[in-house]
């Protein structure tokens, strides 16, 4: 029998759900023991309810699984979630009213007051949050989600210039890959040769799920961060991850080039101190090269749990210009919740 | 015999030299009548010396013209310069002082202080400049030039919103298509599925171009705009059209989005009054589509020589965020080229 | 009042149904006055219900049309058909029922014994197999189909290899283009930077379709052509155009290549000699380059009726390998419908 | 001190000379000693004078070592050659004279007859003919080379059926990746979007290779195969692998379809047998899935070194069709030499 913890995806068969069963698939701590999608999938072995798009293989024990309903009853404790926005609206809640660590990646509750906004290097102490939510009074559940795969991103790069000079003003370019709309997500008649200039509701996230995630914990809430935000959104012809223009302005000045890199490269946090399994040695790395990242050669970098970022320069109208680039569904989903929950179990909200 | 001007192509093998070519396959008002490319393809004839890469045919009277060395002597008075800058450099001068009129789409010379960088939608009035000319005052010769591709979308959607509400601040991050390198140009190994997040010079061109295009006539010289800007250019996996996020603040407000729409749509200038051949009925349009402009649908507008904007929307830093879209070897090269020669021609300077 | 014939679509929001729209919009005989799709967009304006995909804008009077309901109830007498093969089989024959002259696209009555299978230039004589009809002789309407896309640009440069040297054996392999699919069609996260070696039942229909095409009509059906014949078929990231790789053996020889050239280059028949109004004054069209055909620069030889061909050189199994590509919604769709409805106009048979 | 064999690159900075260090990086046997590449790069830090392409980082010793003038004064015994065919026709018997083992993925020496064309699980045998070879002899140098990357996955596929059902006819279309023509290789503008239906002098490798692979060691040569062979050659926007539509005609009959799949799976020949490094577990695996193999999904089986078959069905023509896919710069290069070089070095030629 194993030692590890049950687990259960919600969205199983979706693209980040496939992350999950992925990245679980020889996790220290965690095992796949429930799997949950919709109705059309229920009761299918799960290997062949997914149209797994990974390019590793599907792991043997869960391809054989069968799918379950997307009901709390026989749910294990603790949830990965991976749900459309409008279905995570109605079933995190119950599940976490059922007494389940409801840990999402979905946008529903992200933004909710009692609901902790977390990447475990920037904002660990948000996690207490969950302590006020009605669920967790009531069954001991609760909900913790992570940002957006477009801010996840963009956050690493920001928390270390935060920490040591102090945002004043951040404005981001999104260039996004096609994985980060699901399958099929993208029709290929949309972005083959093209960029489309629109996701739906990305902006908005991105601006607001920043400044949560730069906030401070405040009594029974977050008080967002004070500097200014604002952010425009691309799809490009790109398989999986996120790449932006970002440009910002620092209250403490003079920051020297050399000091900021150094804040990238040195920044380290909780993951790192307590050795969470998913945690990359180093969360955000800059590249000197001129031309880099780029995605197909950073993708990947820290198992996809590594920001990267480049290009620093500075900028005519505020104060930097840089490049930052991140895995869109494991740093920017799936690793992004797995983080989480690891979090979670060193601070005992597991057991 | 044609009633045509006769005019040569310096360069003429290159991708804009190509659309050159194509572009005066059918003008009223010039004919190609000499071609110049580097040593290697003098003394062939152009059908063979250049790789044809645009998809209408090659012209046939042009694909059996000799290609002749790049010397003054032998060419005709007007010269379409597509250069690489270092040849530019150093050819152009040449043919200006053996009193050519070298209406050019290289960078080399185009931030010289006598050098009149032009668009003729947005400072006409700039030609004038070519009379401090040191060429101009010994041979006749003088040279003229248009922006760099990614400058010259920009500046068509920021020249309206100069004119009516007066910029304070512009940041522009682009996507732009491979054909803006050339050909080969980029390789495929390096933009397939892949973002570039680095464009050489390319920032620079961008940011001191525009200001010189939106500056003011100051006795022999140009002084630029007043505002601020900055840029960050992007390689992406398109092939034509290059796509820009850009965010404007402007000193006159409130600046209603309506008022901002019809300033776009309306905006009318100098090609359009003269009803030069070349001269996009609206230089620029406005799509209220959620999602456009996009290169796959807009790239073509106004025969490639209109710039489309979309997306107005507000800015949470600055006051606007908008996306243009323009054809960078139309619009952004060739076009604009053969738009800064018919103007010349209207006002007397090709007699 | 005008005098032109008005014509009804069939699945008029979907790729296919697009072009119909697209190529009947300056048609010298046929005006589109009735448009059906799904239930979903029944009652809605086409310019909302569709999703328009081609780069030409929507006609006006076509966006702000009706979508009808699909029967026969109030559509006109002409029906253009691009529907899906399990909703053709049924509506299809309504409409044909009905009275209705349904020239379709659809995969659905293409093998049926006496519904004729038709191009133009190969095989016109095959639109009087429509006489032998059930609802012919009830109604007076009647179903006449085009191939399918990957079928008839091989068909096409076969034919005047059939007529001169009478094939023995034809071995294809195709690269299809993602539009063949329809929208949304490939996800783009299974087609960029891959190719995927299957399309459900392409291989079939190319095998079966090509031997009817080229059979001959015998009594009161077409006995299939007498060679043998292979397919295989692959989607490739290509928006537009599917390329073939072909080899055949033929029992007339020699068969000297120019000769070949020649019998493809000076291929003509029915829609060039009846000046049908969609006919491409040449229907296949040698390219003497050696890397062409290109969906690149090729696709639109013609208006999208051209099938090009090059590559011919000898085969160490067969006698000759070519490639040949066609556009797949303009010559391989809507464009085939067309060119038959111009067949069967001509003939009569719409009167 | 290393125990280690020291080895040699010659044409070090490309693309395969790229992939010859990424896979000696850890390599039991080999160690990289020396490396060569034109003299622009001669004295320069390997890691300047390559441009990386690889996804791995480049390894910091070799990054560090100083390429050295292509001439095999100082070269180590044992050198890996991934030069242009012309550079190749001249310097590879230099270092053979010298008395260097030169493993050549280069094609100038292939067809030589005393140069063994090998693919250690096909005809390991082969090896034998270097004993032919005039340097051998004078020297103790000699050449051995690895086939074209189209034919390698080909012929793998083709081995198990030569043995058990006897070749009579193969037919090959390929869809070939982008690092197929090394870098800068293919422009982008000629690829995006796109596909090209020629690269030179691919198709007469293909056969040739074929045929000399599958044949018999007779006396100082190869009797060629006996089968008959065709292929047609394609460029598509692939990044690694090539994927082949292929079809063949057995002579021994009938050969069922299961018979042939086990035939692919239980292929084993001397790599596996002697368990040499570089040698997949299964050198041939088929994929019983409805739309595989694909680049995306397929190409790395194996770390890249399997040939993966899949969608086998009867040909109405010859008797089979079946795709074919394989890493082009694994299997298909540098790891088919390395492969090589591990055979030669067991059989006792590189001591």
């Amino acid at each position: 029998m194993s030692a590890k913890l049950p687990v259960g995806i919600l969205g199983a068969t979706g693209i980040v759900g496939q992350r999950f069963v992925q990245m679980l698939e020889h996790h220290p701590w965690f095992e796949v023991a429930w799997l949950a999608a919709s109705d059309r999938s229920e009761g299918r072995p799960y290997g062949e309810a997914a149209r797994w798009k990974l390019k590793s293989a599907i792991p043997r024990a869960v391809a054989e699984m069968k799918v379950s309903s997307a009901r709390p009853e026989g749910a294990p404790k603790i949830i990965f979630a991976a749900l459309d926005a409008s279905i995570a609206a109605e079933l995190e809640p119950n599940f976490a009213a059922a007494g389940c660590a409801v840990v999402s990646n979905s946008s529903a509750l992200r933004m909710h007051k009692h609901v902790p906004l977390v990447i475990p290097e920037v904002n660990p102490e948000h996690i207490k949050l969950l302590e006020c939510q009605a669920w967790r009074k009531k069954s001991g559940g609760f909900v913790v989600t992570n940002p957006n795969c477009s801010a996840i991103g963009l956050v690493m790069a920001l928390a270390p210039l935060e920490r040591q000079f102090t945002l004043d003003t951040v404005m981001a370019v999104t260039m996004q890959a096609v994985s980060g709309a699901g399958y099929p997500g993208v029709p290929s008649l949309d972005i083959l040769g093209n960029v489309i200039p629109y996701i739906p509701k990305e902006e908005e996230k991105m601006e607001e799920e920043t400044l949560k995630l730069l906030g401070r914990l405040n009594g029974g809430g977050v008080a967002p961060g004070k500097f200014k935000m604002s952010a425009q959104c691309n799809r490009v012809a790109v398989e999986d991850g996120h790449t932006e223009s970002v440009a910002v302005k620092l209250l403490k000045k003079p920051a020297r080039p050399e000091e900021i890199i150094a804040a990238w490269n040195e920044f380290r946090s909780a993951p790192q101190e307590l050795h969470l399994p998913s945690a990359p040695q180093q969360p955000v790395s800059y590249s000197p090269a001129a031309d880099r990242p780029q995605p197909r050669y950073d993708v990947d970098s820290g198992g996809g749990m590594t920001a990267t970022v480049g290009r620093l320069r500075p900028c005519p109208v505020l104060d930097w210009k840089f490049t930052v680039l991140s895995h869109n569904t494991i740093r920017g989903a799936a690793g992004a919740a797995l983080l989480n929950a690891e979090l979670l179990k060193v601070q005992g909200y597991l057991d």
